[in-house]
């Protein structure tokens, strides 16, 4: 059988977004390009100072931003603008052919307006479907994917979705559609799971199914991380082969194969 | 001899990027797809709102943009995010599959900061080299490429350059390394290049180079209209067939092949 391709799907986000230093040294080792790689990135902080800046108060419900109109402007000027392309000029310094787009272009992302049950957040987009075949000739033609959240609903209007959901969709679509091996990594700024979010040294290193439900059950995972985590186990469970977790010192070991410290996630293989 | 291919160059500025109706329309011809395009949009006036609304103040030198820091951040933002997403939203839309990038993306647009000789214009970058392959690429695959004009070094600094410039480079390299038949098209305010600014009615339909010089010694072009126009001249030197200068609504009938009002400028035929 042949060996099918590989890539990895790296999710940005944490502080390492407003740390130039760790910011510099992951994107060096994500340049370093031992295998093919598509970067989404998030950006919520910057996106509340300009919205503080400009007197307009972020609204959050269970840990997911409500996006008016104005914020959804904002979203889109600092995501698929300021650090989309910032992002990519370093990347570019760094040797690596990066192409930012976001989910509207040659129509990758397209998502629905979010129904109103019990909340309205606003222009947010559920995703219905990922154009995988724009990442796959871009990544044939040595090219760096660096996605922005932004997508569109294919009649004109840009929604805004999360960037954690993004990258879960498009290593399911590698995985799935086009039957890459994906590894899957989420940047944060924990070193992984950990039993106590106040204590780094509870770090869980290997985690199934059954553990997460046990964590959930015992209420140790916070709001932010179960959106997180629901799409790690979905991710696995749609044919991704690794999911790991960290923070980014970790993660620019783990792409380079240096001793590092995550949560990995992956199936368990058959017992025989 | 085989017939080269065709493609238009089309730069959209002016009021139209603020009227959603000339948008709309300017947008839906482009997407009849007549010949293949390439859009450079501005967006000067966004970017000068934001800056007010954050208490900031645009300065101009002869007509151009001094670009600080944080005003940088406002033009990347607004550019190479909001117009351009919202540009290739609308252009989806239509069933146009745009994509929009900035001169960072894929290396597209080499450029090299201005140096301070009379004034300081900031990060501003004067263009070195248009990696056309990458727009050519797009167009061989269908795509519609929308480009905001934020040009990099190659060392990690993004740089502010004039749209005009950027649009007079593209037709330039399509016409020049590509043997492209190209007609590059200017979007302003005016039906065209008038003997008086105040009276449409004195629109001048056919511009060639003495016409220019006459009008520029007896001081009836203005500051802004003095870069376009000297851009115009230089990409009929350098082997771009046609340029058209006029307001959206006649542009909008020139990709049609409707009748229209513009001022157009091309090569003389040789007289035998």
């Amino acid at each position: 059988m042949a060996l099918s391709k590989t890539a990895n799907v790296i999710k940005l986000g944490g502080r390492v977004m407003d740390d130039e230093l760790e910011l510099n040294a992951l994107l060096k080792a994500i340049s370093l390009w031992q295998h093919p790689c598509i970067i989404i990135h998030g950006g919520g902080e910057q996106v509340s100072k300009l919205s503080k800046d400009l007197g307009l108060k972020p609204q959050f419900i269970d840990g997911r931003r409500v996006t008016d109109k104005a914020s959804l402007e904002l979203v889109i000027m600092i995501l698929a603008g300021l650090i989309n392309k910032t992002l990519v000029a370093k990347l570019q310094a760094n040797g690596a052919n990066a192409f930012g787009l976001s989910g509207v272009d040659a129509n990758l992302l397209l998502s629905e307006k979010r129904g109103i049950e019990k909340h309205d957040f606003g222009f947010v987009g559920d995703m219905k479907w990922v154009n995988v075949s724009v990442l796959i000739n871009m990544l044939d033609s040595g090219l760096l994917p660096v996605l922005a959240p932004i997508t569109h609903n294919g009649s004109g209007q840009l929604l805004n979705t999360n960037a954690d959901t993004v990258a879960y969709e498009v290593a399911k679509s590698m995985a799935n559609v086009c039957d890459y091996q994906v590894s899957l990594y989420y940047c944060m700024d924990l070193p992984g799971v950990c039993e106590s979010v106040e204590n780094p040294q509870s770090l869980i290193e290997e985690l199934d199914l059954r553990g997460y439900q046990d964590l959930r059950t015992q209420g140790k995972i916070h709001q932010g991380m179960l959106v997180k985590l629901e799409n790690c186990f979905n991710a696995i469970e749609s044919g991704v082969n690794k999911v790991v977790i960290s923070n980014a010192q970790n993660i620019a070991k783990a792409l380079v194969n240096e001793p590092h410290k995550a949560t990995t996630i992956q199936l368990k293989e058959a017992v025989n």
